[in-house]
């Protein structure tokens, strides 16, 4: 989706404190890193009896500084393989699906509701990166502003 | 995005009148044959003194039936890259971006407006199929579903 598209549209945004797809993009670098596959360590280790470590949610705005956007999706397209092969190799059952974890805010969680969030959170941020880029186009759509619900932020 | 996804997904929708993965990707094959380049040709060929014809929203529920996914996936491919060779061809220069159309039911449009609709046509559409994918794990992600604003539903 990123891949060859000009630098313009990497470090668009939605105004002050909203992210560009480059900071979505190390979002979810840091995500394969420390949060879903970790997590899931965690709850086959120590089940409920230990909270996840926080996510922290900022991490990126270090970790990708003087990075190319480039450079972060080879990271991201290595990590996100190895973390399926991973999973893949664990062979999970029904019953390692309802194992129980401990979020450190959202409280008891299994390991199904983990690992459909991984997906889930995907498909979140790609509705962001997809929204962000849109919305370049506001002006320049001109009237067809009011059928495109990505712009005109209609629900439906 | 949608390549090699089991069944499940391809059928998923939002309730009754709302379209599935499968609908959308119908729905797109039918703007590459009747909606952009037709409407690029008649702004060439007539400027604003010819309207738009009308573009029917709901072709794909004749046109994609009995088709496959795999058939759908193909179709789109082979339009989209015939249509955008074509685009490239032209080798449109500004003055052309400004040439005048009529839209049917929104009046006066550019040229301009038309090709960045059919960009931003493409994201609103990801957004929809992204959206009613995630849709599919509201129940499965549990506690989360408060952080993922694609199944709560947050504006953000």
């Amino acid at each position: 989706m990123l891949r060859g598209l000009p630098d313009g549209w990497m470090g668009a945004h939605e105004g002050t404190g909203t992210w560009t797809p480059f900071d979505v993009l190390g979002h979810l670098i840091h995500g394969e890193r420390t949060d879903w596959v970790r997590r899931l360590q965690i709850i086959f280790e120590h089940a409920d009896s230990r909270a996840f470590d926080p996510f922290d949610r900022f991490a990126q705005f270090e970790e990708s500084r003087g990075k190319t956007l480039p450079q972060l999706l080879e990271e991201f397209a290595t990590l996100r393989a190895d973390n399926v092969r991973h999973l893949r190799a664990l062979g999970l059952t029904d019953a390692d699906l309802d194992r129980k974890g401990l979020h450190p805010t959202l409280g008891p969680v299994t390991l199904r509701n983990l690992l459909a969030t991984w997906v889930a959170h995907d498909l979140d941020h790609l509705v962001q990166v997809a929204r962000v880029m849109a919305r370049q186009y506001s002006d320049e759509v001109g009237p067809w502003s009011q059928y495109l619900r990505i712009i005109s932020g209609a629900q439906g």
